[in-house]
């Protein structure tokens, strides 16, 4: 069994939990164990750093209280199979966790969990309480971006040439940990993170990554872990500075947020999976002036979105003047803009003129 | 330019309704051209194929007649689009499609298309009066599913050996057909469609395809054109058993017949993209006894499931003495079951022991 150095720390980590339980249980104490508080008073802005972060306060959870008792129970249950899960050299998902748990306790009417949101929340705590991505735990989560580029990557014994995919590209696992997923030979100036999957196809049909030097990933709509966190490991292993493409639409600009400096409910990963390095290039309404790009092709804010326009405006991480100036624009203007909406320029305009033209000219919102 | 004899061929088709419009106008002919009727009254299960079809009625479509006229004239355009995108070699997305020909008509207040719900109505048109794909006129749906095993795919200069994707896999492009993609090297005894992308990356994980000599696919969910397309191809062209692994719930079921014999809504391409020799591995509700697999990992069926059930009963195409009592079983034990509930038998239970021995025993349903 050849188990990674990090696989023996995140086991040395679990026995220790289960060492000091068991200590506590042999000198007559209650059962107790310390977790990071994970809501929202306990979760800020760090504007060093520029990523979402969890605050320090924590709580105690205590097996004689019995406003405590079930949920310590389900964090024993769910730490002892995330060990054994490790140990059989296995990764599942959050989902098959919850079923392989699920029982009835002997003797009684309860089980052990009623559903999957009663287990998802205990393993947020086992990350957040040892500082463990739920990855490092052997735990799934779903992915479903694609990624292409002038790289390799290393996985197991196969190395997979990201300039050689065909039309397609390399399907993105759930585990990009340094230990499962090596970044080799990359040969690239910028990772192009588009958030559309047909306007990917565009710049993928286009081989734009190989005249552009660049590696073009897509996670299909609002990112998953596992993209975002293979996007930071490519911006800081080779320091390459990150563009994303989104929609003009508080939405799209969402996004980009996430990619950048993370969300709330994931905040006590953040420092893991966040791209403080991301720069927004497109699309924004100014370019519907700057690209002359004809008023029929944008569409009419509806109220959702100046709902949206309106809560986007307060947040720390789009104060920035030139965040608010465009927010100010939008509100005005009072339209958005999707990245297809280009096409009326031309079915190549957007790979041909629009990014070149952003990227020389240094166009990007903060 | 290297044209491929397809695009040649599709663009002669496309030359000649042309062709044909200009003779009605050049003769002071009524503009008019004929098209299959696609509503459900020329929509028919062909049990002999075992697939879902489209009947042979037909409507003319007439500029010279009001209600006709604005149709017409969408049709003519995006005809006319599709003929320039094919000669620059792209392929778009349909939402690029609509946004490219979307303009105000000169001198008028008219837009030529509304919103993409009216373009779209229109490529079926064309596809189902040309009787071509979308792929084959240069339109990308969306694709979303992952594909390894004992095969090779030529694409364009790329040779991608799915034997070598890591725990990742190739992310399936949205043009599948013959003249863009060659399936090579093929050493497998079966494909294997699995509903759900976590169970996917267990089997892919255990390298089940390697072990089992097979194809593992995904759509992740309902699949898309593409993955059913590339699916229906390997069965043709290496005549191999396509087997399905859905959830034992109506929503899955009804996945396995759209992959099996089509969808109403995609009848006039069905031809091209069912696959009518698949066969439903599981889950069964059968197989909660068969396995004994524990209560509680089942779910009671809810209010829909139950109506989804009486409607399915009711289609032509599980009208089999399997699928009825298979149907007849769901509603007595009232029990729906998900792939990721046989963990609860172990890890490795699905791909070890419960694969294997359905495959085995040839516990299909038809």
């Amino acid at each position: 069994m050849a188990q990674s150095k990090k696989d023996k720390e995140t086991l040395e980590k679990l026995k220790e939990v289960g060492k000091e339980i068991y200590r506590q249980i042999s000198s007559g104490e209650s059962p107790a164990y310390e977790l990071p508080v994970r809501t929202l008073n306990n979760i800020y802005f760090d504007k060093k750093s520029f990523t979402i972060k969890l605050g320090d306060k924590t709580s105690q959870r205590q097996f004689l209280n019995v406003a405590h008792t079930r949920k310590f129970m389900q964090t024993m249950l769910v730490a002892s199979e995330i060990k054994k899960i490790i140990n059989e050299e296995a990764t599942v998902s959050i989902r098959d966790l919850y079923y392989a748990l699920k029982h009835t306790i002997e003797g009684t009417q309860e089980n052990t969990f009623e559903d999957q949101s009663e287990s998802d929340p205990i393993i947020e705590d086992i990350e957040a309480s040892m500082n463990l991505l739920r990855e490092e735990l052997h735990l799934a989560a779903s992915s479903k971006g694609v990624i292409v580029g002038n790289m390799k990557i290393k996985d197991g014994k196969d190395t997979i040439d990201l300039t050689k995919m065909g039309s397609g590209g390399w399907g993105v696992p759930s585990n990009v940990e340094p230990d499962k997923i090596e970044i080799k030979d990359l040969d690239a100036e910028f990772v192009l993170f588009i958030e559309k999957d047909a306007v990917w196809k565009r710049f993928n049909e286009d081989k734009f990554w190989q005249q552009n030097k660049c590696i073009l990933i897509t996670g299909r709509g609002q990112p998953s872990r596992a993209e975002r966190r293979l996007v930071q490991r490519i911006n800081k292993e080779y320091k390459l500075p990150v563009y994303a493409l989104m929609d003009a639409d508080p939405w799209g600009m969402y996004i980009y947020s996430v990619i950048k400096q993370g969300s709330i409910s994931l905040s006590y990963s953040e420092e893991k999976l966040a791209t403080p390095d991301t720069k927004y290039i497109g699309l924004t309404v100014r370019d519907v002036e700057t690209f002359k790009i004809p008023k029929e092709v944008t569409i009419k804010l509806n109220k959702l979105d100046e709902k949206r326009l309106n809560e986007m405006k307060g947040y720390d991480w789009f104060k920035k003047k030139e965040w608010q100036e465009e927010f100010r624009l939008m509100k005005e203007k009072a339209v958005k803009l999707e990245l297809e909406a280009l096409s009326k320029k031309g079915i190549r305009f957007i790979t041909e003129t629009y990014l070149p033209q952003k990227i020389k000219s240094n166009d990007f919102l903060p």
